[in-house]
């Protein structure tokens, strides 16, 4: 079907000025956060062959990526539609470090598919994330760094939602459910399939069984870790995870958490803790993240990983902005030899200068003047635009 | 053939943290001097229905762009492989503004070929574009904001050709040379191919033949363009375009600037002045800038339009640069209740606090700290890491 040629596919958007200069601002200010915590920026490809794209993620990334032929060595190429495996494999193979690794992000990723409705298919993402070290202290640094990313957007956290993959895993085990079907048990769980749940609990011996039925009565504030205690198995990969639930809750008093420990929604390569962060009363997450130490396994080196990801800048951008606009100060062409010296030190203050240019009278407030300068008894002035 | 899967395909590439930072702080700064100027960044996304994409532009730019199928719309989907196109869009469709509009860019780019053997497939451009002009002032404004970059970026010109496609149609017009014989013609100045051109000219009238002739060899200094006065007919197009380079050589005395009326190179869509920049002793231009009037008409607005796009932010890091590495404080991740906010007090002032974790003796300094903080008589002080 014909479209003007100015129409958009679906999900795609331009970011016009007022849009673009917030985004563009508060990346810009997220990203030197980052770096004054000691996350260094990293640029991967948009690009890469698609089975190291796909390396450790899950099959959703799989169908999310747009694929094409390459032209050089006629292998199938993907558009990433995740930077955090590709992080990973800079950790791995590139920097090679020995000790602690923080690096971090702040691009764009594409999909095939919208996460929802109203998503777009080209989210602008930020991350950072810790490599190199499997202490909850990592876990703990990058869910305060999220809380801090939230706060230098303006937004805040109404809700900071706290899981653990390990614990489903260390269940699974107990149950002696393996293979296809811990996959299945999985899916269950994401959906929150309570009657497949009966079903599969059903078949499997104690306290695996009892545990399998209490998961997904074990959301809500941090009183569901003593809770927890209670009705899981005594298992050490049990307790050490609940240990890693107890010191996140401990270290942010003042955070909303909400525990819900059947969470595992969106955690397709996630092995340990995991959170997700929600804004104001959206039900769709802003960031996600946790701990995924054996993505790097594809790429040569399994390092104990953890970190976050702003599913799209945009969501961050605050709701109740004020459309400001720019504040520009109109100067002529031509004038005599201070006003290019007058310009450059408006500029250099911060101002913004407009250059006149002839034959448009009417049209400078429109292009955002507010004000012009003007030459009085031999001196440049700034004076108010009206009308020009 | 199977690669390990840490291999990007070739003319792809990673900017680890040294490159990254650099990259991400030039881009910043040139954004900043665009905003200083009047010009407002957008960001129009990284895919587009194909034929949206090639609106206005040249076959070189069909058999760069990455093709793939949209599961949405079922129709083809282009990878842009140029932004002018998509900024022009915008400005005639949704801005649609009456006056002068200045818009910017700083984004990626993917081609499927690289424009050269050690060029990237995925540059990173930065570009300035104003609409809704027609004078010379315009292009004046744009090759001063193109001087100004290369000053911002610390490299500085060597040389900026000019020329201007104007005067070749003109020519072309007055030769009786139209359609696809006028696109042979442009194929032949492209490729300086003389014998195919005197061919061409020994079929035409005069004084067309003898413009003809004359093109190739009106290159040089400004002096060039008292030449082409002499040896051009005094037709009103052709001295319309001579008298715009005229402007432009007077404009800027402190240019290196170089004529090349023949050179049409790299100039797909554009119709009048052009001009390139280049740095150090690289025969590669480094960024590409011109008029492009009516490239806006497949958008359902032909407005004047002049702009530049730098071809990869990369040819302007300064190659004499030297690896600074990062300058960072090592600081406990316990310590008295002060703690926090000295961390909070040295971040601010810009610099960079890394928290410890445990268990990593040794590999704090491969994290690119030099300094720790320690409490000493009650009070956090800096002090040099050695061997921590």
């Amino acid at each position: 079907m014909a479209s003007p040629r100015w129409v958009l596919p679906d999900h795609f958007e331009d970011a016009l000025p007022e849009e673009a200069i917030r985004l563009e601002t508060l990346r810009h200010r997220i990203l030197d956060e980052f770096r004054r915590h000691g996350f260094q920026l990293v640029m991967p490809p948009l690009i890469e062959y698609v089975e190291s794209l796909l390396s450790g993620s899950g099959k959703e990334m799989s169908e999310h990526t747009f694929r094409m032929a390459d032209p050089y060595s006629g292998r199938v190429l993907g558009l990433r539609a995740d930077i955090t495996p590709q992080v990973t494999r800079i950790d791995a193979h590139l920097l090679n470090r020995k000790g602690v690794t923080r690096l971090c992000y702040g691009a764009s990723v594409v999909r095939t598919k919208p996460r929802s409705l109203l998503a777009s298919r080209q989210p602008l993402q930020v991350g950072a994330e810790i490599f190199g070290h499997a202490g909850v202290e990592a876990d703990i640094e990058v869910i305060r760094l999220l809380a801090r990313t939230l706060e230098v957007a303006g937004v805040g956290a109404s809700r900071i939602d706290i899981g653990h993959v390990g614990l489903f895993h260390a269940i699974a085990r107990l149950a002696g459910v393996t293979g296809d079907a811990e996959r299945e048990l999985f899916a269950v769980l994401q959906n929150k399939a309570v009657p497949d749940l009966e079903q599969i609990a059903a078949n499997v011996e104690e306290p695996a069984r009892s545990a399998l039925r209490a998961l997904p009565l074990l959301y809500g504030g941090a009183e569901v870790l003593a809770r927890a205690r209670k009705l899981l198995p005594a298992d050490p990969t049990i307790l050490a995870a609940l240990d890693e639930l107890d010191a996140v809750a401990a270290a942010f008093p003042d955070l909303p958490l909400s525990f819900d420990l059947a969470d595992l929604r969106g955690y397709d390569y996630h092995s340990g803790l995991v959170f997700a962060a929600f804004c104001g009363t959206s039900p769709a997450a802003v960031a996600y993240g946790g701990r995924y130490d054996e993505v790097g396994r594809a790429f040569g080196r399994a390092r104990p990983a953890t970190g976050f990801s702003v599913n799209d800048l945009r969501d961050l951008l605050a709701r109740d902005h004020e459309a400001t606009g720019m504040r520009a100060i109109l100067a002529p062409v031509h004038g005599d030899a201070d006003l290019a010296s007058v310009i450059m030190a408006l500029r250099s203050a911060g101002e913004v200068v407009i250059q006149e240019l002839p034959g448009h009278p009417g049209t400078w407030q429109e292009a955002g003047c507010d004000r012009k300068l003007i030459l009085r008894d031999g001196r440049w002035v700034t004076v108010s635009l009206q009308g020009d």
